[in-house]
């Protein structure tokens, strides 16, 4: 299968609850970036996160093999700054080959969990 | 980086729920716009809102900040008019820079919240 | 504002829970379309609905007023036919004007309701 | 009606919850591909699963008749292996005429459910 999707995504409405209920690390409060890369070739991917009061943050820069999919919790990028909890951001991935993201939440901050998600907004 | 997105985004389906439960205003019940600014240009973005029995009301006037993000209760918005509770309403976006937005709803009339997101519908 | 959106939009993940909690009508679970006229003339909207196990019923026929939001519940509608509840469907949005539509739902089927939402898929 | 939408939509996101809560099989937690084909000719649709440790599995075959939804989930898949709970994948669904396509979740491993659902991306 060839490579689809695009090579730059955008997400606006990030945010990772403070709180969480139950047993770490199924049940953390989170937001996970969900890539798909349907073609042969390892995609090179840099993720920039943008918040309200200070300069963007990154390039967080990952792979994701041939034919696989890859879910990157926010909460656990490290380098080069871990992402504040309970902090907006908006995030902007850019790919050098075609691939698919969406973005799913798992707010655990009360007893009975909420979920939800979106498509990225592809772009060019 | 360059700026991304539409200049132009729409919103069919608001709503912002009557009650809320717990503490303020973390807790409130909300619709919230979530704006990415991925450019070097401060944004100039008017809201207009469309009602059901009333003509539209706008334009609510706001700034993104160069590469920022900025969310926005449509709870707190004020001027020209505050936007009525447990009322349908939609709105469209408009900026002179091209942005990305995004739209998040937290309903908190129930002790159990739940989430929902949608991306906006870019228009040409 | 001129008219924004597409004349034609599609869903395709319908199906009205057959429960709900709580007072009616504003407990009643339900599948809504909301739909957003941004321009100066009225619309006339065709929705088609399509079953797993008979042919697709419609049209059923509303106006949105010129700028203007209404917000339809699937479990109201009536003519030609009362469409079932627990049963999966997919609607069809046909208009003569270019048009915003989202969806919708609110299942009330347990005490702690749970929301989603989506835009619609514009066609052409 | 003609047929409409793409031939080829994407998903990232998938993830079976591991855990029900409630009787079988209307509360059994999954996720869902939700098609309509709007059109006189019966489609035929080949879906391909991607996951994080193997290669992609596939195609599972299905057929979504003239006129028609067909709701499919993904733990009901069988052909040629029945998708693991609890795991990432994603999904490429191909189809030989356009088709509609919308990803739904329900996961009721906890007493109170949650929902969500996105759009499908369209490919070309």
């Amino acid at each position: 299968m060839k490579h689809m999707g695009s090579n730059t995504w955008a997400f606006a409405a990030g945010h990772i609850p403070l709180k969480s209920t139950g047993p770490e690390p199924e049940n953390t409060s989170r937001d996970e970036l969900c890539f798909l890369n349907t073609g042969p070739g390892e995609a090179q991917v840099d993720i920039t996160l943008f918040y309200n009061d200070q300069d963007p943050v990154g390039p967080y820069q990952l792979k994701i093999p041939a034919r696989r999919v890859r879910r990157i919790r926010i909460n656990d990028l490290i380098n080069p700054e871990a992402p504040p909890l309970d902090k907006d951001y908006g995030a902007i991935v850019e790919s050098n080959l075609p691939i698919l993201v969406q973005f799913d939440r798992k707010d655990t901050s009360q007893a009975e969990n909420s979920i939800l998600t979106t498509t990225g907004i592809p772009l060019q």
